[in-house]
């Protein structure tokens, strides 16, 4: 990649940042195509599921090829495939989550992320009686450990659903330990090195938008 | 107000969309001043705080006036209290939550919604096993009492927190006993009327975007 946030398919075209957002929500249709074994789909079809104009789909879509002649549609399992390899999801993106509650919980028996190349490998508390318990087969274990538990295993992302009160100093501890890249549901921002990566799910502002959009018709 | 996305402050100013969306964050700032007892802040100290410019911070925020002569810095509290009323936090929204597991219970154990406006006043599930239990004193009922409690409760909004094969027609049913905002946590696009307001959170797609994110480094 030459710029930042710039990518390039195999045929070396670049990508927007634009289309880049758009992607995790083609790739979630084109996995339920696929598992409804559909072979191929017009991108008018397409339109129709998804609420987008057939012509924003083909503009989108054509930059990853996978087409046959006009009318013929897309091969479902090849455009899946590519946009899966922009995304990152042909590796497997191994995940800790700091913070066993019901949050943490929940991310961990979320099925949907084991299907698209994560895999949540342990999750982490300071709580006595969470610790030791297995979330679909996850463990729960002592924050000590952490630090080798990083050592021995290859951590992709730290996913943060601890208290904000707590969230800023392990999020330190981590990037010091290497980590790199975080998914904070902490309502706090995070202050780390630039090399660092931050994905937020601010659920409090997320309700704040709606409400503005509700009171503000 | 007169037209879509269009706000304005009790001086009749219109606001952009744009400085709407930072709001929440502004919100959640000044919240925290408010708490340590600041009465002043100047856009210098907020803008090393947030991480953002000092001029963006004037020219955002004086939108709503509520700032002295230059130096003075902006009166902490009332500018918390605008920015409220713009993102409708002066009322008080009433959600109920449908689906009583794991994520469910982590809205409802979530205390920042209380302080900001928003009263989670029941949860709703199909299994017997949830059903009576209370999540910090609220309440898990059967689904099969949820439109009788939306005919004798005000509910604003209904966050979904069931799973997909189950969201759509849930959510039909909502909008069909009247219900007009949705906070949608399960992975599909939900397909209402037009004047029923959705905001999604799909986990799966803020993660791709995060592992996006790190391999298009």
């Amino acid at each position: 990649m030459t710029e930042k946030n710039e990518v390039r398919t195999e045929e070396n075209k670049v990508i927007s940042p634009v289309v880049i957002k758009r992607l995790p929500r083609y790739y979630r249709y084109l996995g339920e195509l696929l598992k409804n074994d559909v072979i191929r789909i017009s991108s008018k079809e397409l339109s129709k599921k998804m609420n987008v104009t057939a012509s924003q789909i083909r503009q989108d879509l054509n930059n990853f090829g996978g087409f046959g002649q006009q009318g013929y549609g897309y091969n479902v399992e090849y455009l899946y495939n590519e946009i899966g390899k922009i995304l990152g999801l042909d590796h497997i993106n191994n995940i800790v989550i700091i913070g066993a509650g019901n949050l943490g919980q929940a991310l961990a028996n979320n099925q949907e992320f084991d299907s698209n190349g994560f895999k949540i490998i342990g999750l982490f508390d300071v709580n006595p009686r969470l610790i030791g318990m297995t979330v679909r087969g996850v463990e729960v274990y002592d924050i000590d450990v952490l630090e080798d538990f990083l050592k021995e295993n290859d951590v992709m992302i730290a996913a943060l659903t601890l208290p904000a009160s707590k969230a800023i100093k392990v999020a330190g501890e981590l990037a010091d330990l290497g980590i790199k890249a975080f998914w904070n549901f902490a309502p706090v921002d995070l202050n780390l090195p630039e090399d660092v990566i931050v994905e937020n799910v601010h659920l409090a502002e997320s309700i704040m938008t709606l409400s503005y959009r509700i009171h503000s018709k």
